[in-house]
């Protein structure tokens, strides 16, 4: 299985799974299954035995950084936690070493490199994207987005392996629901595009929810508009929550900020943006809006901002997958690494 | 020796010491003696393969985090450091994350989980403590005490496992002395109630000496009297240090704040406590007082305040044997790692 | 080859590679080009097994932290990365543990120590060298520098190992050039003096090209010219850049600070330096010079800081054999650290 998928995507970027087939990654998702149930056989012990994974994160995190470095010491290698801190790097607000001069330094280092960048750290929607594009073509390493400001592959991915968890194998014709979800925290909109460019990919019915004022990225909306014409399955984008729960097979409920959350000095309005969601308290995902779904799951890739964007009671309900979803995101990762890494 | 161990610990916690019995202690403490013997044989080597500790630092600390990341190094796995700041967390003092979130996940990384958290860091007394018992509570993994405000059970063990070497085994009527010391550092309780929680169970005639004002935990000193009674020692409280150090075989000269360190708004006083305790410059360890004990060594777990807690004559003369604890952290710490890890 | 290396330099420190001779140093460069050529066979994997370095960052670094702790890694044991600020430690400005207590301690945790410490965090040129110097006194561990004010002997060892590679074994004869570089960094002595050391105890010919008020260390230029003299070789410092070029078989064009950049209160003038040495922008290594030396190549220990040090088109030129000088750092760290550690 390890093998087939190294034939496949051994030294390939992850940038997107957008930019991957959905035999690629229908293929990882079968391995990171196969390393679940193996995960202390001792199978999978040696993939990267004394190799270095660089984690630079731009921006902190909690899940990411944890996974990341399980994953690599699970597959007998080490993951470095790099700062831009003390590295004295080009950002698009800082000056510094060349992107070339640093990705072409750490190829000779390490494996394999996963770089973080959110959109507080950059001056327009879209650059962090790029400059971890950018990190990507001078690196002759697997260069993979550990989240920026448009997309979250690993996130993605541990979704979907959820959904086939706890939904079944084939998804094709199930429900996915998106809904905005108010709070004090101007999310990223990286998780929220992964998800359905992935539950799109793989043939669900996609429904958003979104008070007027929070579209998504228009260019993501069409790949996902076109994944579900290629499966001959529905997409909506509605106002109305009502719409969205019913019928619904899994919900996902979070917060994400506004398009216009930067102005046009590349400031990002965090503290407006926060101000602007908090007037909508009945955008929450709660147990009475559930009651509309078909038995439907509830999913978020955590950390929840509980009693904002769900209720404690479908968080901690029996119908939440959230735990097992951020523990897919180890073993997602740990696939990706070893089908990618050399 | 280790197949026993975890019959008895496989799964268990440790916040403090006084939670496990005599016998569990015991065998922990000679596991770690045999590691220490079989450091470098192998046989060891890979009892944490590729497994992760999280240490999770609200509080630094010098020792702890190297003594914890060798241990883990030198049982093949690998201790992730996390400190708060990048997390999120729900503390005493800010908002943030649940708890129960931030431990289920943690659950499904790791393989173990250690919390270190000082008075400064929460607004009273056993409130550091009380949050890791939280995470304790909801993590499906061992979680231990790295130092809080109350204990620091590898340090009792650490100290323990000094005197069984320099001491002897049977540590039965030997006489343990914990004086206070002067200083400028408003020091934790943790380390010096373990050490007398530690002597007391082990059959020690127990004398602890300070200042007016500086009595420690009620709850604490009453278990340490209860072991004292058990084993049929005596067990003292005075302000006469030479009282204290006459006949002893073993001093233990440290500062700690005073049980007013916190306003009832709970504002850690820091300043005044450094005030307070610098005008007792007659509370130091030295050779003068160090005469009168019955040959008695010098313990500390160091950092050691050297010219306020202790002379240099003491801290770095042939009786001390205080590096030799530093050390025994190490072994302690893998021992109960290996037998409480799955 | 390890075997040999490990006779003549087990447990030896390395703050300098003018404290090591030729011979010790020919051996380390050997070892390194094997573990180059057999990084990935599984030759030395096992090397440090489970064993600890201690990485010590007074000041934080790029490549070192990045190359040391796959170093580490690549040779089956763990680099933990440290810095003072968690530390409590003693250094030449502010108060706390002694160097005794703390090297002693971690003599007893890990096999080596790394210690980096740059002249902005001491008061007098020298003393971060001797800080480390106290370090190696009191620990029972190899200690090596990974940069201080003075000496940088990974980076004249990574050199060298580039220099065996792209201009052959035997180097005796060759023109190295050293130019001052005009920027705004204000920078240390440490690889450039280096750098000098090495080429002439290779028996390279060596020429300085420096402004006036920018000599180096009068100390280390006594031993560089000592070295020169004793290959028959000359040794040269002028201000002419073109004689600087001229003939030269390799051009090493760098910033650095003057040696007024102390005050004697010991506040370190950055500013003043960068405004200084901003004021001469002739003082750029570019094609146009290039076209001087006898085909000679680029190098340079980056980061570097292009558009003042260097032009890009001479730093990304077919000539720049700076990313495989900077790979060479992982390979001579390895090759120390094997050799040295126990």
């Amino acid at each position: 299985m390890l093998e087939r998928c190294r034939e496949m995507l051994s030294g390939r970027d992850l940038l997107t799974t957008h930019d991957w087939t959905r035999e690629e990654l229908t293929a990882v998702l079968e391995l990171a299954e196969d390393m679940q149930k193996e995960r202390w056989s001792g199978k999978y012990f040696d993939v990267l035995k004394n190799r270095t994974f660089f984690m630079f994160f731009y921006n902190p995190s909690v899940r990411t950084r944890q996974s990341f470095e399980c994953a690599a010491t699970e597959l007998g290698g080490h993951a470095q936690f790099l700062e831009p801190k003390s590295m004295r790097l080009k950002t698009a607000k800082t000056a510094g070493e060349t992107i070339e001069d640093a990705a072409r330094v750490m190829s000779r280092y390490a494996a394999g490199l996963g770089i973080r960048m959110l959109e507080d750290k950059v001056a327009a929607y879209g650059e962090g994207y790029k400059m971890i594009k950018e990190y990507a073509d001078w690196a002759d390493i697997p260069v993979s987005s550990m989240a920026d400001d448009r997309f979250h592959p690993f996130q993605g991915l541990a979704d979907t392996m959820g959904m086939r968890k706890h939904i079944g194998k084939d998804l094709k014709g199930k429900k996915a629901t998106l809904v905005w979800g108010h709070g004090a925290l101007a999310r990223s909109w990286c998780s929220v595009q992964e998800y359905i460019l992935m539950s799109s990919l793989y043939g669900m019915d996609v429904t958003i929810a979104n008070p007027e004022g929070y579209d998504l990225d228009p260019e993501v909306i069409g790949w996902a508009k076109a994944n579900c014409a290629a499966n001959g399955q529905e997409f909506k984008v509605t106002h109305d929550q009502k719409e969205a729960y019913e019928g619904s097979n899994i919900v996902y409920s979070r917060n994400w900020m506004s398009p216009n959350a930067y102005t046009p000095d590349g400031e990002f309005l965090k503290a407006q943006e926060v101000e602007k969601a908090l007037a909508y308290p009945q955008w929450i995902c709660d147990e009475e809006k559930m009651k509309l779904t078909d038995n439907g799951l509830y999913i978020h890739p955590m950390p929840i901002d509980r009693g904002h964007e769900v209720t404690d009671e479908v968080a901690s309900g029996p119908r939440s997958i959230c735990v097992d979803v951020a523990e897919n995101r180890l073993h997602v990762q740990k696939a990706v690494m070893a089908a990618t890494m050399k």
